[in-house]
């Protein structure tokens, strides 16, 4: 295992870090999670496999396994996450550090692709992100493109936005379509009316940011569907990671291109 | 719907043409069916995403619908492929054209991507392929990767071979690489004993072919592997489709294509 990836997630097991992720053991993958008891987890599967833009699967553990043997086998899912949501019948009920008091032998838990990986892969080819630049979150918006259900779980793709260039539009398609596990190519370039956004600067997740004169808006599906959806079809319980706590991965980046 | 798929998908469920669909309605993607209860649909499910290389899921049905939405919304599971196999307990006991006696409303159907796809994209691109030029069936064997176990299921992986000039192997590479729906990229060039397989001029299915002097024989992940690990697993029932009888799709082969 990498030194840095060991060494921050220790920190983070120890209850030291609890901060989000964001620039932590730079070129390392890092994963969404949301853990569900067994019952649902075929639905939800499903629903991830029916949604593979927005719900790219990097791994998922057999029921009770808190080791995500594929993309971190040294990490513990009940720890190793800098803090964790936990949710009760589609309401968060409260937020921790360590989620060992909470875990059954039914969780079966799902790791999701996120799109730090490309971000890195965006700003080595020169293309600058915005939100990362004026210091805010990413700007995040519900659309009227519905997921493909599945059981319980149905509801509207979530996208992240990036403004940018239409040349730099064009190299963001060709880059991030090396990238499918950590939600690939934009769905969709300009207008935003035509996905169902009618304001861009009020977005439903993060923060807005500046969009200067001749820049477009870039949409990407966002590892924020999975749990917008879970929380709309009320499991009675479900744990995930806090926005921007993700879970740092033994993968870098590059491993999760196709070409 | 295009008209030849519609012809062809029409005279399969009528009966009249129960033979291999190699060849038919050319330019669209045909897939692999496996038939399931629900019961082990989770398990096969999770084998199926743990093992994206061999089972790349083209679509998975809601249980009891005999309907692919999203890739054949017109076509009905129970009658569209021209010859079907029955297995209880792993055993073959019955090949059939028509399952609609057999149907039940527990029955979970998981399309898989077939490697006809790329074989287009390849002899478009001047790459001769063996079995075809010698009117055999791909050579197929068994190999020590091992999958990605899921519950009962558990299994080597299986290969397809084709033997080519080694610059025709790095254009393979490219090409197939664009299609990670229907196997993606080889899995191994060379060296058949590193891969566990010890004669080549003995394929475990289908027939042996010649390989020329100065060529490399390049395998890729097969979808024979996911019916393997399905009857080595033995569940009371499963439903296939009987070997190179496939469902013929709505989706043209450039459409698996993700770049």
């Amino acid at each position: 295992m990498n030194e840095d990836v060991e060494q921050v997630r220790k920190s983070i097991r120890m209850g030291e870090w609890s901060k989000p992720t964001t620039g932590l053991a730079s070129g390392y993958t890092q994963a969404n999670l949301v853990i569900l008891p067994k019952k649902y987890a075929f639905d939800f599967l499903l629903f991830c496999v029916r949604n593979p833009k927005s719900c790219p699967l990097l791994e998922v553990t057999d029921a009770g396994s808190p080791t995500p043997s594929k993309i971190a086998a040294g990490a513990d899912l009940r720890t190793d996450v800098p803090k964790y949501r936990i949710y009760q019948n589609g309401k968060m009920v409260k937020e921790e550090t360590d989620i060992s008091s909470y875990w059954r032998d039914d969780f079966v838990s799902f790791l999701i692709g996120c799109s730090f990986t490309f971000e890195k892969a965006l700003q080595d080819n020169g293309i600058p992100l915005r939100y990362i630049e004026e210091e805010r979150n990413v700007s995040m918006y519900r659309t009227n493109i519905p997921c493909e259900s599945s059981g319980i779980f149905n509801g509207p793709m979530v996208v992240s936005m990036r403004p940018m260039k239409p040349a730099e539009a064009i190299r963001a398609v060709q880059i991030t379509s090396r990238f499918p596990s950590v939600h690939g190519a934009p769905v969709h370039i300009g207008d935003p009316d035509a996905i169902g956004i009618t304001d861009l600067g009020k977005p439903d997740y993060g923060d807005a940011v500046t969009i200067h004169e001749g820049e477009v808006p870039v949409f990407w599906a966002c590892g924020v569907t999975p749990q917008a959806v879970v929380m709309d079809s009320k499991p009675d319980i479900v744990i995930t990671h806090a926005p921007g706590h993700m879970l740092i991965t033994d993968m870098t980046e590059e491993e999760q291109a196709v070409l």
